[in-house]
């Protein structure tokens, strides 16, 4: 059977590949599973049906079977242990791989939603210059630990893996700020894993999706 | 070997069981795995011997034999591997209870964690009230979500697992705001699990360590 993600109608970033089906998109063709896709408006995501699969009404799910998961770093890692390609063989490189799964939704994602929060829901303000250098700052912190560790290699550890993919697609919602470009190895980093022909191909199925819905007058959901 | 897990030398949370070592400390009873406990000043956590064990430069980590991690959810994912107990056998349930994991640190903690953040850095700002209603508003709204799903039963999906272990510690960070209890089944969902002697036991040597170290007067760390 083939297996079916949930995607946005009309991506609220305007097919910049910034929602979180960018992370299934992408480990699916990292290891050659070929995948259909069902778009939800906004008003389907709070629809009983759906909540049934996700109970926080979001994108995406995936459905294989007589299995349905919700959680974008579940379902990547559901991927990585069915097919080979995104976790190491070895036990011990393969929870470290794991763990930079971890660090990349719960370590390093946190500061940078925040920091978008911020700019959608308080950027008219009086306050919010104040607090955004404050948010910056705090995810410049962040940047600057990871930028130490990954020092000059080409992945996390070792291999390219799971927790590489789910660190640059974090690392990507900050491409409007520039920060990322303060640490060279980071931008390297993402140019690296971005150029990977996996990458490419789900970036561009994500972008023909929202133009199509786009020409078809679909309007985004909140984001 | 027994396994050693780092943990703060005096908790900021002044032993209140919140620090993220509390989840390995849970698991561990949970399991039945002895271990040991290096306990760090926030001086130590980010000298270059920390910093090599976690990137990040926080605690917990978790060292056995030649295996480092970090991250509290890829450990807890490790130990649930490695020891019946915390996770289904059954596939598809398994991977159920890893996306609970996943929800509880990357879509229930952040908001609760902003809020907290707020009030430690921002509550003697002018706009405080302001920003706290917002903040209650998002958190309410998740739990609303969990609420729904959880239903009548005793835990999210099945028996107890490595994923109610992680939601009831990051629910557990809401204690002091009284949120919780509007939800009267997350209310005795939190209430069940922490009377389970394997929480207790992690919480009576997390709270001995504190003690120990405030009356030795060492300083807490800046949380």
């Amino acid at each position: 059977m083939t297996p079916i993600i949930t995607a946005f109608e009309c991506s609220p970033d305007r097919g910049k590949g910034l929602a979180r089906d960018m992370r299934i998109r992408w480990a699916l063709e990292e290891v050659g599973q070929a995948y259909e896709v069902r778009f939800l408006s906004f008003r389907d995501m709070k629809q009983p049906e759906h909540l049934a699969l996700h109970p926080f009404g979001q994108i995406p799910t995936y459905e294989d079977g007589d299995l349905a998961l919700f959680e974008s770093g579940a379902i990547v890692l559901h991927l990585a242990e069915r097919h080979a390609g995104l976790l190491p063989t070895d036990a011990n490189a393969r929870m470290r791989a794991i763990a930079w799964m971890f660090a990349a939704l719960n370590t390093v994602e946190p500061p940078i939603v925040e920091r978008s929060m911020a700019w959608l829901v308080e950027r008219e303000e009086t306050w919010y210059a104040q607090r955004q250098a404050v948010l910056d700052e705090r995810v410049r912190r962040r940047l600057g630990e990871l930028s130490g560790r990954l020092g000059d290699a080409d992945w996390l550890d070792g291999d390219f893996s799971a927790g590489d993919l789910l660190m640059v697609t974090v690392l990507l919602r900050l491409q409007s700020s520039g920060i990322v470009d303060e640490f060279s190895n980071l931008a390297a980093f993402v140019a690296r894993a971005t150029a990977r022909p996996a990458y490419q191909r789900a970036f561009q199925a994500q972008l023909a999706a929202f133009r199509q819905a786009a020409s078809a007058g679909a309007s985004s959901p909140a984001p």
